[in-house]
């Protein structure tokens, strides 16, 4: 029987708004990306989709965007679980910057390696930095070696395919229709992984936020087909709009 | 050490304000009720308390009142169980009806002796009707003899003990801090098992809704104290004003 998995990339935050790198720090949706998610739920409605399980980041903006869509859907009353292994890249030392910020202290071309590189990543946090997650109480039962104060897309798909195959593979294999809320970095890592996309192909993968991405899945998960729900050229504008975003700062 | 549990009714929801007994009727809260959840989060936020885990029900009442509560706190990141062990009680054949049709329906002293007995369920709902649980979604897993038709509040109370059991008091043993919101008699069964009340005077104590309960309890989860949050002629006023709503219908 065909598995089904929907990846659903958070609606418009404040610092994407404001084009300020946010990665770990938990900054809320806006207005806007409330209303980005209300259309989710709607278009995942109309597909009769219905949801076995959830699962979200532990940042605001995913749990509030997942939250909203579901009310949409009436189906608040499924589980949802929350893993830090499905956080936004963390993008160290840049965090809180904006692009102004970040071309002026590291220059155009050091930016650009950052933004496109599939495994080279941005500056690490001072470890004594406040915003460091060590110090964040969401964390706290995480061994410290095991939270990055960096990340590349490459280490990102690291930690996030251990929860790939320990909690949302399983539930497929068992027939249950699953729902991803995260991040433009943790989604891309689990679309380079179902699609087997090579690592200088992900790095220029837009997903927009907000438009629910069907994948049918065969028995053994290997992809059947995949697509954005409701009209193909809102989802085309959608990420192109992210992709001159990413192409600002990101 | 002190060991922290808080129990939180939900917010005034539509059914509340139509004075229809609701039960397992999945209605969501009013905007008053939203208000109500913020006022909680305060409260909670202002106390200092910093929650590891969060329990509710699957009805969105419920659902909505913690997530309003919890995003307050900036606390949404917990993780949060959703059990129908939490639910209402299952109001039978009267869920759906207002006062007035209720009394009409089957006369004012048998709806007495539903509202204020301690055992005696009311009628039992069809198990045809289309409202019955077995047609939920969200019951399906469970076996059809663990669904209610109807319960009175020692039946509720014999539902929701095993998840405090297995699921809650696990945790304040292990030092977590817990919050359980959930409805006027799930929440009365945990207050009748926690402060050992009598049968014949748990039916006339009322929780207010939208009002933090906080127990401070032994090691061994004996009830070391408990008080409302916030200004006590507050609590003292909302449960009033539950008890006069309880008058009239329920």
């Amino acid at each position: 029987m065909t598995k089904k998995l929907v990846l659903l990339r958070h609606g418009q935050s404040q610092w994407n708004l404001d084009n300020r790198f946010t990665g770990w720090v938990d900054v809320d949706i806006t207005e806007q990306g409330r209303a980005e998610a209300q259309n989710a739920g709607k278009l995942m409605r109309d597909e009769g989709l219905m949801f076995d399980v959830a699962h979200t980041s532990v940042l605001k903006r995913a749990i509030n965007t997942q939250h909203t869509a579901l009310a949409e859907m009436d189906q608040l009353w499924i589980p949802v679980n929350k893993s830090w292994r499905l956080n936004e890249r963390h993008y160290g030392a840049l965090q809180g910057l904006d692009k102004s910020e970040t071309t002026a202290k590291y220059g155009e071309a050091q930016v650009k390696v950052w933004r496109r590189s599939y495994d080279i990543p941005p500056p690490t946090m001072d470890e004594n930095d406040g915003g460091h997650p060590r110090f964040d109480r969401r964390y706290s039962k995480l061994d410290a070696t095991a939270l990055p104060g960096t990340e590349s897309l490459a280490t990102t798909l690291d930690r996030v395919l251990p929860y790939w195959h320990d909690a949302i593979a399983p539930q497929l294999k068992a027939g249950q229709t699953v729902l991803v809320t995260a991040h433009g970095n943790s989604l891309r890592a689990l679309y380079k992984y179902l699609n087997n996309i090579a690592n200088d192909q992900i790095v220029e993968l837009n997903i927009p936020t907000g438009i629910p991405l069907l994948f049918e899945l065969h028995d053994n998960l290997s992809v059947k087909n995949f697509r954005y729900l409701g009209d193909p050229e809102a989802a085309k504008k959608a990420a192109e709009a992210v992709a001159n975003q990413a192409k600002s700062a990101k």
